[in-house]
This record gives structure tokens, sequence and C-alpha cells, in this order.
């Protein structure tokens, strides 16, 4: 029905991967998965759905914290087979409590990675109340 | 050896996913994947390496073109599944002469992905020369 949608490839899944960037500042805030219903879900309410691999099914982004993320604009690659969205975030990305995923760095020599940012929120008083 | 590369987790495949990011505007370059020997070499000499599934070995991204990726910053995500790499890009990541492989945006009711990028270089000349 949607001959954009139609020219994406999805994965032997029925996925493609999913990267959100922050539009106002660039920080890369997550990647996850969606499949067809994800990406029409997304299209049509303006927040961002992944298909939960972990769950087996739709998910809205945020659908726990309330933390959604407001598409801004969605693109997609040379390949077609990755897909983009920029994204007004509320509060943060991370089930741990930052804003972005990408939390960790590599630390040349170190046994562990490097937290290198700040929390934005309490994930227990989020998801436990 | 590398006990920050053991905690990572490569999917059935052998492989996790990579997203290059320019360190300078925070444009999300591409995205490819990596197995734990493109890690190294990437962590090793400074450029990036991925696992180029369809020619099915290590490739150094710009091989062929000289368009580098100098690495500034790895990073991994809560789930430790995802790479993100911030890099220093000489002249421009897609093969097809776009400075990010992310140049075609969703146009609602268009019936293509709509070019928002212009390219930084010819394709033609740069890998047929």
């Amino acid at each position: 029905m949607d001959p954009q949608l139609d020219k994406l490839k999805f994965d032997r899944d029925g996925l493609i991967p999913l990267i959100v960037q922050d539009v106002d500042n660039g920080e890369v805030l997550m990647m996850a998965y969606m499949n067809r219903e994800a990406i029409e879900k997304t299209l049509a309410t303006g927040k961002v759905h992944t298909y939960s691999r972990s769950r087996g099914r739709l998910a809205l982004k945020g659908e726990s914290s309330a933390h959604f993320q407001h598409v801004k604009q969605v693109l997609t690659d040379c390949d077609r087979d990755v897909v983009l969205i920029k994204v007004v975030q509320d509060v943060a990305a991370c089930h741990e409590g930052y804003r972005s995923c990408f939390f960790r760095a590599y630390e040349p020599g170190a046994a562990e990675w490097k937290t290198v940012a700040t929390k934005a929120f309490d994930p227990d008083a989020v998801y436990k109340k």
C-alpha cells in the first residue's frame, strides 16, 4: 500500500534495524528493530514503535516510562536496509536512566567499559511505581 | 584477551551492528556489521574495519575509495549488543557519493524516497579509475 515501505529490505526475520537520533543535538539515542507493522504504526502515530525481539511483539517506545520519541524525520540508507529516525525525545531513551543507550565508552587497557554519561532519571522510580 | 570486547554480545552469526557517526557534526554516516576480528583491527589501527556480509570477509572501510574513517571514540549501548564509533570521515562515507548513507527521506504520499543530500564526490570517478 505504501510504495516507499515496499522498497525497504527486511531481513530473514522480517526486521530492519532502526537508529534513533536526537533531532536537536544529533546524539544517537538507541538502536532497535522494526517490522513493517512497527514502521506503519510509527508513521501513523508520529511516535516511534519497534518490534521487540525479546517480547516478540510490537512495542510503543516509552509505553512503560512515558518517555516517548516524537518523529521529526524518517530516513533510509543507500541500500534501503536500515531506518534512521530523528526524534524529539521525552526525558531519556535508555531504560537504565541515561539520555542515550550509548553511555559506555571503550577505555584502552581497562577491564570494563567506562560510563561516560550521567543519569537523566532514576529508573527505579520510573519503572517500579 | 580484551575483557571489554569479551563483554560484547555478538549475534548468532558472530556479528554486532556498528553505527558510525561523524564526531564533528553528529551526522550518522552508516550502519555496518563487525565481527570480533573487525573490532580488534579497528582498535589496533585506528581505522574502521567491518565484516562485509556481501563479500564474506573483513573489510577496511575505504579500501577502494581511500575514504577512511579515523576512530575518535568507541561506545557500546546498555545491552552491549551494538557498537557506536565516532570518527573523522575522509571525503564521504557512502559509495554512492554522499557524505552519509542516509540521504533518502520518507515523503508522505510520495511514490519514492526523496534524496535530501547532495553528492560530495563522483562515484564513477572514484571507483572506476
